[in-house]
């Protein structure tokens, strides 16, 4: 979901899709992007509220060029563009794809008008069916796998629109409500978590089936692993006050030294958007200013946040394979953006099972954002950058409540620098046996 | 015109309008700031291109903000506000009037809309007009002053909005056209500047008659002042081009210590707005970009350029105070914003007279902007500030293109940092004897 | 004393000396510097503590390169430098003398080492003395004017390095002592402050007669000032100590505005050099850290906190040219760098006169540094940049306990950015009328 | 050898010394640590020139203070500090040992003088002599792991203070030679390099035999590895060459993203200390300045420099667990600090084996570095931080120039950021299969 790196993730192996699956998807996750923009005024379109964020604008346009540079320019020659300047503006960071407009000015280019850039999505998108409606077989062959991408892509954006979106109105002193809450009475605080084990041994790891995956999920290998235990469930918010209570963002010796040094710079003393007033947890969610609900998982936490709190709970962040092991065999179910909540929700009625592995929020891990042995990067500009993020950062797995159900995967490995906050992020414990 | 130090100016001393004249000037005052965004799309108001500009969206609030707090909270105890959190976003800089939104941040705020900052705009203006037509003589008598003041810091925003904008549209490869140019052919250069003498003596600056002024032109006091010759015309872009084909973004030694290093750190090259196309200067203007026109007055230029460029020439800037004295005698006419040029003009047909001493271009003086002698801060909020800003500024004379004729007085003191550049600022250089 | 601005005054006009009193003043000067030096350690010469101070070893050979380029290289062909980068490593500013390696930088520079410098020092001693000794009168008449500001050249840096090398002790926390206190028992509190009255009318102000003077004080020229009031003594400890008491540090209004930014961000709540340690201010000295003595006059204070604190007083400070005719029938005597105190002293014994003008702290006036009408920048690098500093700084009057007797003028302008605090600087307030 | 993370290596496991040879080598490692200081003149012991480096006077006192705190407080009751101000001075960031002077301020404290610490490391190293020769059996049990440990923290101290001292002295344009070099004549360029074939399989990694170690190397554990291949020698200087002539500062697909943006931000287009004059590629060397030999091991280069290089290579970097399997066989031994030579050394005479692994030069892993599975940090302030670094930073491997041949071992992990370059850091590459 990392717009910085979702070229990462750009290429896929096989398709298997036909004409009119294509094409229905395209309507579906195209049309999907514009439905999240329905809350918004005019204006909110337009504001880049950090480097790591883009306007909606933006992503709005950015994916429909991605669309007109590698489906029409090498399909459809009769392709025109409203304005040879779009590729420009709205490319992010494919070299080859040409020159771009630089990335912390995005917010300063305020036309086309966002009327603009719905006309443009249209034209885009009458020239992408009409391409997929009277394509030949062959034809078909090499442009499907380019649009199922694409659409791909889309929908990491589709979740970077929401997250960019309410870190903007974050700032807003008037807490605009993207999205009014429905009631969530009567929850209780869920059970006590407990431990689920594994055995050690070889296992294998990474997407080996068919189907779209990125290109980091790749190739399928083995892996030892030792016997390990993982938490059942989410870290809750009222477990993370606990952590507050007692010092956590005050005792050095919980910390990464780089956590440390950055809770003292930053001045962090609880997770992003949250805020006390008159002694009690306020934070700021996609429906408004609320006081914070004990029983969510606890969400917009760094990874040096997690590892601290891991280790003040005297245990640690699981490993990517760990993960993906627990989790293969898991239902891929859960809280994502179609429940239009935009807001993780507490667990409810759960027996002795590993739950909330996938939606509600990213869950952090404790492995560094690695080549796979034996990955390869793929050719051209949309393989280009394949390894290019691949420092530095560590992996989330699981997608969250601004995760589509249709673009996760049990192999999805996400990924974001320890330091950062503002996506959907939280926390599960694991042990070491 | 400086947004962070209109307060300096937002002193007034005496009013000689009567009920009809300031109903009538409050109209077109607040009417004109509509005007000018006529051309403007949504999107242009949202935002804040760098820390010294402001959005339109925001300027349009402020200085309605200025007299719902100083006018109507006062003086009308049924007015009440559309939202007092709106007390806290669009105040600036007046700690007295109470807490205030960051200014750095001015561009994060995307709500209340502009639909509703021009209803807001609506209330306070029918507020305003209603109170004004009520009102007893005695409370007139308090009352107009404010409503004056009011008129002139918004004039001063208007002027703000403007060059704020200008800045913002810059960043766009579109080159978005403001206002389009009329046709100006058949300009020819002007002919070579001449000097005009004054002898030396004691002799009177600042403002002492009737009528309104900010408190920083006051009181008028006496100078010593020595022979001196100023030029009868603006720099023009041609002398402008000589300097740069000279070496003189090359030479430190034409430059004070601070404007070198500003040199080297930002690169500097030409004037704001300024780039090289196939070994032609282009600009950006309102009209959108188009090549430098030598005749035209060299605007966009920093003191330190004004400075550099005058040595460079042999002659220096001249003091405010041989300004104000050569000034004195000119007719208050020119190139002001109601000509709706946006730009500054050549000029024409000139005879051997002191000429554009008025609009066209702020004329950077050689004075650092101080307090003149005996002068007094007012009281309360709005005299708060008055000598805040005189430290480390340059002191400006004469308005602009963006300047209300209504706007701007022989004895006007504008001022700004050595090394802006956005605002519409020009040369004259001046001379020892 | 400014070492970024020391050649602005490096304009002599004319010399009365003969050779033998150069010669002596030549040995006596040069001597003093070392003797500065006699309380040492080699580690202490070679840190750059930050980025407007540099080592003591680098103002030892940038002394001696002075005399080296400006006197040796030009007027003793047979002279010899132990090593030509020396000409590189010891330039500070002279573009006209050649590249400069970064000041910045100044402290990683280890080698030459102590030894090496100060035998660079005896070579050129002896090869300056020499020439002195040997040169014909036609030669004496162009060489001594050299001499004669590369001496007041030296000076300037000899304060520098006793202000640089107190900045750099500071930051020990065994508090090293430079020189042993004296003991100064049975001080008391001076009297109250009276203040001294002066005319209004056009005066003088400027060097105008035969003696070395730096060109930044010419030409002499008339000014018209208006009647004042100067207050008879300097600000003291215990006077600050009320405003400090009062909030003078927590009320923005007290303060210009980029005064109070900097106040926030440098959280300054006292002079540089103070710290509260069990209730009681404490502050390093030149004799080590000891308590706030409340009879001394206040230092180490800026611009900023000077103009703040005569705003909470009811006063103002004065302008230069104010200073000026206040201190020019007082006599040119005080507490300068000869006592050994290295410390500002409380005054004695006094009477209704004007006191403590000359010596003890440079006095914080008004005025910004500019060019007086009809200065002119003199010729090739020794006058290159006289007037490059002239911007953003303010001029400060009288010499301080770091100054030399025989350096300080009447007429003497320092100048400093507004928010330095490392100079022995401190306040003396004046008054309208 | 990172300066910030010594102390992650700090956890002894069991020690087999006994009295006779722990004294003896309690003197070989503390006489070897001054005897690097003897080129020095005592102004290079001062300065810090970056924020990652320290002075030399700094690590010669702090690794006393290691003895002193965890040697002589806890087990010599009679031992008194010359100074308790040391224990502030001379801590580096072990909170649980009390406060720390600021980390990046070490440069401004110049006392206490290099001969005072000289003193100091006598009086450290007399009372640990004397407790080492009267201490009963059981006292020794608990003593010698604790000095055994601050041994190796001194040899990795050793390390810093040649590359922090490199590091200082590359700023001085008289290049001074810290040791001179002795005739290297006749070296021709070593022969192509070849490749070394491995199996796949679960493989052991880590520390698990007797003898010291940090725990960071620990436990032993299990990994499933593919076949793989690793280069039979270090990259060479020439090889480096080709790749800049290619282009390979100039490409961005050969870059991680943050390599690039460092290579744009710094500048970079060589190694460190790299420059090029009239065509030809120089560098600064332990010895002075000289120009690059083609057939030496490439160096001080960052991971990100090394990675690109791989991947211009067509190549990749070896995985921690790949370099400790390939180098198990091996045997210990290679151009280390007691060489003299300070720099790295051609490869002479090689077969086909596997050369260069210890010594010359630390070579860059793929490896981020991480806890091992089942790691555990110790306890008390020793252990405090063991998992403190393991962020942001990459594993290298097998020793340099300026390591000590008793401090090395084959499991040890050496770990910097990925863009620091002023270690002798390197690169040998592999290959997938």
């Amino acid at each position: 979901m990392n717009a910085q790196s979702t070229a990462t993730r750009d290429l896929y192996f096989r398709s298997l899709e036909n004409r009119d699956s294509i094409t229905a998807r395209f309507d579906e996750v195209r049309r999907f992007t514009e439905r999240l923009c329905e809350p918004l005024e005019t204006e909110d379109y337009v504001v880049q509220s950090m480097e790591d964020a883009s306007p909606t604008r933006w992503h709005l346009a950015h994916t429909t060029w991605f669309f007109e540079t590698f489906v029409l320019r090498p399909f459809d020659p009769g392709y025109e563009s409203p304005d040879p300047i779009y590729a420009f503006l709205f490319n992010s960071y494919y070299v080859q794809a040409g020159e771009r407009y630089p990335r912390p000015r995005r917010g300063l280019v305020t036309r086309p008008t966002v009327k603009s850039v719905f006309a443009y999505r249209r034209r885009v998108d009458e020239a992408v069916s009409g391409l997929l409606s009277r394509a030949t077989g062959e034809t078909l062959e090499a442009l499907v796998p380019v649009v199922e991408l694409g659409l791909h892509h889309e929908q990491q954006h589709q979740e970077l629109m929401l997250t960019d979106l309410k870190h903007l109105l974050s700032f807003n002193p008037l807490y605009p409500v993207y999205r009014p809450r429905e009631s969530e009475a009567g929850r209780s605080n869920p059970p006590e978590a407990g431990w689920i084990a594994f055995p050690e041994g070889v296992v294998e790891v990474g997407h080996g089936g068919d189907g779209f995956c990125f290109d980091n999920e790749t190739p399928r290998h083995r892996r030892f692993v030792e016997t390990f235990r993982m938490a059942d469930r989410l870290t809750t918010n009222g477990e993370f006050m606990e952590f507050i209570e007692d010092g956590g963002y005050r005792e050095p010796t919980l910390w990464l030294d780089e956590g440390w040094r950055t809770v003292e710079s930053e001045g962090w003393r609880a997770p992003l958007y949250w805020r006390e007033e008159d002694g009690r947890w306020m934070y700021f969610t996609m429906s408004g200013l609320r006081e914070v609900d004990p029983a969510e998982p606890v969400c917009h936490v760094s990874f040096f946040e997690a590892d601290a709190f891991a280790r003040w709970a005297g245990a640690r962040l699981p490993s990517e394979a760990e993960w993906e092991i627990a989790a293969a065999k898991a239902p891929l179910d859960g809280n994502f953006v179609e429940s239009g909540t935009c807001h993780p929700l507490p667990l409810e009625g759960k027996g002795r099972s590993l739950s909330q592995l996938y939606g509600d929020v990213w869950e952090w891990t404790a492995s560094p954002y690695v080549a796979y042995p034996g990955f390869r990067p793929g050719a051209g500009a949309l393989g280009e950058y394949n390894g290019k993020f691949m420092i530095n950062q560590m992996v989330l797995r699981g997608g969250s409540c601004a995760t589509s159900r249709s673009h996760i995967r049990k192999t999805y490995r996400n990924f974001f620098h320890p330091d950062k906050r503002w996506q959907f992020s939280g926390i599960r414990v694991a042990s070491g046996e």
